[in-house]
């Protein structure tokens, strides 16, 4: 039982080992919002799992959005009053703010000044930073390098394209036996930076490959899309099949050796929250459970009031709380093949939880049944129980109809897992019975009684290109 | 915005001068229940607002209630065994128990004992006490003073009437754009005792001269009415449109050095509640909020169970737990006009939450909208935003027509005039629409939608005299 | 008022002396789950209660269960290689395996040893361990006792039986105005075991010698019975009046020195839930509430989600948590006279909030009645009012119908008899009337109104025998 059961934890350190290769195979790429960066990343991606490409014109409404124009460089560089080099894209593509528009120029120091980026506080660090939606150009600089700098004319070249093309994103769709979906978004529009978000990437590719060709209950789709404009562009076209998502997280930030923190839906305790919640109180008796607010990552837009979806965010170390977020510093060093590894199987916990995670009646509603006879209870009597019985007991006094095996689990204090084992013996054993539930989709398993009631709402794989 | 905004601090600091010199002229007058005391002092505070006031004829019938005989003073005094005035009302009308009736009689120190008050933990200090309900008659005076009277024969001379007569309230309406109204009330009857309660008259009668002529979205009433027996009067007499009391204060005890204390409607979560707590939240991290109770000032009427309207109770120090309640050190150096004038700027405070909480409905439900080209967002991504626009994130996320601003000020944490200028400012941009209100009175600005609705229940200014 | 309010201090001393008389007359007994010890233990409670006994013959179908065989012992020990008596049932009922099958067989300690049972860790005491659903037998014994057995042969003789013959258990109603009723259960299986459980028959015995005759709003209901098998069998047997139970509690453990503990019911929030945990609240700041968990006492059948009766279990400590728990050493040293007569106090305690806890409506609801021309206020005004008078403002003040005294003494935080004192004095001044209320079964107080729509429902004592 458990997706990850086959792997031991020397697998799952291979595992860790080949998520970070990867992650370092992807990471020089310059990404952006659009162009080739992305295009090259979900290439690469596509080499691992089944996805899907889609390519979206410039100027397509989105919602109250356009989609901007493609952004693609060539090269970019400031030369000195030497004519050397000071600043190269070619070395590091933070040095560049990225979505800068084509530029080539002379100017002084005092001119340039304001198209440079650094961090005083941080003053080895470059940042990175964004002009997506406003025409402007510049330069991200380490604050010691910005210091140095002597006055005198200084070179400036950004040999970029700004022009009609199209945004991409890719999606990897994996049927299950019932069109209720759960969905895994990442963005994949930060160039050189490891945390924030290959690790993202990294886990989403990883447990998309996992997942793929096994019999699932939910079907499963992956969104490596450009932040804000990418989920909003997805939405936007894929307005009819939404209702099919019963469950939700954006993955960011997973490599890194901070603890869990997980940002619950709008909802607030929808499934999803009450699973990775659950999860997360075996890895620490106060786990870091965060209200949702509508800052963050694409869960603002899935979370928007429209749309309300059970959508979390999954993070170690939350965005904007650690130093090396949104600079050079988050590197390949600030992530580590054990962490992602952690990562994916707390993904995998969570996929474990929600597709177990059923209602069951009691079929001997009244008083307990004698589950001695039955090789479920111990022999002698007199001393104490163990969990496995306890956890049988549990299962049957709440298995109303009212209860999943989430709420016994949050109410007994018993693991999931613990649980749901029960839950099978007694089943096993003629006590239980599974209620049939009435998918939001088209569940495959019962489809005779449910494909009239799913109505005019048409789920699965995406139907355009 | 705000209506205290035109005021800056300089303007504050001699609103609570004013404030302080205001009660230091109610400060001697003797108050009671009925008569004279309160005549004049409504007769000052119409000086400075429009204030109605009414004479209710002894005998009068008003729930459960009778309204007494009417009292009046003119002198009280005891005379020692050496013909000397001990103790003079004309020195402080403390000194006789509030509604004495009259008495002219000479006794042995013996028989003087039981009327006599004192308070032996506190020996310099003189009680305040009353017999409204029970013919009586007693002096009150300092411990030491007592304990020095000599045996010998005093002359006790109560020159006061218990007649026939009236019960004196003042009101003052302030019609805004709805009949829906808040209600203002505070107790009249207190002899010279500053902080209970002429700094609660003295806010009311200074927020109530602020309001006079604004543009308001909510009708205010103002009662000075004498505690108990005043509420229930003006309950009994305005049964019929007490159906517009929307939100209700009982003001009391605002000029000493204590912290705010709040106590809660019996509705116990009111919008009134809920707005005094969050404000209350911005002076303190554990803000004082106390638990309804049907002991306390007249919030016990407007909380009984028959009209459980949303009334709380305003203090700083609580009633009965300063030692100075109650008695002579509760003068005009225990309350301050730095105190004062803040615990104005509260209630304005609280009313401007009352009179711009709205629900406003998200234009843009799908996604979020670009807030950039409308200027309400920054314009170089990477960096951290401001309180500014966060506020705006969480006004566009929560306006689903579910939430209040103050539910979104309550949710998010933001204060309320930071939420409410993210409401203005995505309203300007087309982003928001008001949710039109239902009023249970009689809105203006919607009055042809809700003029019949609001069916036979009569709001507005009281129609008798 | 109170069911104890007759006994004094010294009474209830007595009360105590006299319950543990009658434990230690009980003590000697080998009481199992059938058979003639708990026959002659109901025999002995019926010398002070009508208790009527029902006899259940071996193989009757309840449930899931079937009544088992009847067990009887007329003697068993283990004589050593020196032929003398090494273990003796006649000295010690738990030196047998409870539900031991006959045995009689000569053989050697290796052989000996899977049937012997010790505590290790408490080499001093002879622990308690049943077979009753598997047939096996056994001895039990210190484990010093056994560490210094020698090799040779060992005689087993076990004279029991094990056939068809019958369960039995004890039911005493106590019928009241109301067909509406109180369960009270404990188990009676256990050999010589004091605080587990002869305490809790002592207390259900003396209860309901003092309930017995006496005018009562609820039918109490005593069952002893034998654990598991005993409550499944009198569920099984008495569908048809268990809607009848409106409030119940299982009783063991009572007569050791830990605080009182209290397992809340399923449903978790029910009446006797409160009552309970109200009361506790007086023992302790913080009382002993533990949650519902679907392993302990006979409140697994009654909360089982077929029924899902409101019945808690009261305890002082909690079974298998203290050390004595199922040895030797839960013995008549383990319990005092003390503990049981306030264990006692405590279950009549709650007996009266059930009784009186009712619903008032406030007569006067539009403002606070005149309660000083009633002479239930103070007369001089000014100073602090006693809990009695606050007591009445929140009986008046809550009184609207949807609170019940248990509600008022709850949220006033005043003790329920302070709460029911003042309700019973408003009533008396006809400022409060009782709400009357549907009973599930069939009030007699109401007989005309009532005695139809309890329908089909036929509750009272039990038609079977």
């Amino acid at each position: 039982m458990g997706l990850l059961s086959e792997f031991d934890q020397r697998d799952r350190a291979k595992l860790g080992d080949e998520m970070h290769r990867f992650t370092a195979d992807l990471y020089p790429i310059c990404r952006s919002i659009t162009g080739n960066g992305i295009r090259q990343t979900l290439k690469m991606i596509q080499d691992r799992i089944p996805l899907e490409t889609f390519e979206v014109p410039t100027g397509t409404a989105v919602f109250d959005w356009i989609v901007p124009k493609e952004w693609n460089v060539r090269d970019a560089y400031i030369k000195g009053p030497n004519g050397q080099r000071i600043l190269d894209f070619q070395e590091c593509n933070l040095h560049l703010l990225n979505y800068s528009m084509p530029v080539r120029a002379t100017m002084s120091l005092s001119a340039l000044k304001p198209h440079l980026f650094t961090i005083p506080e941080k003053p080895d660090w470059i940042p990175y930073r964004t002009s997506y939606y406003k025409e402007d150009w510049g330069f991200c600089l380490s604050h010691n390098q910005m210091l140095a700098l002597q006055d005198g004319e200084y070179e400036v070249c950004i040999d970029s394209t700004l022009a009609n093309g199209y945004l991409t994103y890719g999606e990897c769709y994996l049927p299950g036996r019932s069109t209720d979906e759960i969905l895994i978004s990442c963005h994949a529009c930060h160039p050189s930076l490891a945390n924030d978000n290959l690790s993202g990437l990294s886990v989403a590719t990883f447990l998309a490959q996992i997942l793929s060709g096994r019999d699932l209950r939910y079907s499963y789709r992956f969104l490596f899309i450009p932040g804000t404009i990418g989920a909003i562009t997805w939405l936007a076209r894929n307005r009819d099949t939404i209702g099919c998502i019963r469950h939700g997280l954006v993955l960011t930030c997973l490599g890194d050796r901070g603890p869990f923190h997980y940002k619950k839906s709008r909802q607030g305790n929808a499934e999803i929250d009450r699973a990775t919640a659950h999860l997360l109180r075996q890895y620490s008796e106060s786990p870091k459970i965060l209200e949702f607010s509508p800052y963050g990552y694409d869960e603002r837009q899935y979370c928007s009031p429209g749309f309300n979806l059970a959508v979390g965010c999954l993070m170690r170390s939350v965005w904007g709380t650690f130093p090396e977020y949104h600079t050079s510093a988050d590197n390949l060093n600030f992530i580590h093949p054990k962490q992602l590894a952690e990562s994916l199987g707390l993904c995998a916990d969570i996929f474990d939880v929600l597709e177990e995670n059923r209602r069951y009646r009691n079929l001997n509603p009244y008083c307990e049944p004698q589950l001695g006879r039955r090789n479920l209870y111990r022999s002698t009597g007199g001393g104490a129980i163990e969990a496995q019985i306890n956890a049988r007991l549990w299962v049957l006094n709440l298995s109303d109809g009212e209860h999943s095996l989430l709420d016994i689990a949050e109410r007994s204090g018993h693991p999931f897992p613990l649980i749901h084992a029960a839950a099978e013996a007694l089943q096993e054993s003629g006590l239980l019975a599974i209620i049939p539930e009435t998918s939001r989709g088209l569940e495959e398993e019962s489809q005779e009684n449910t494909a009239h009631s799913s109505g005019d709402q048409s789920c699965g794989s995406s139907s355009h290109s």
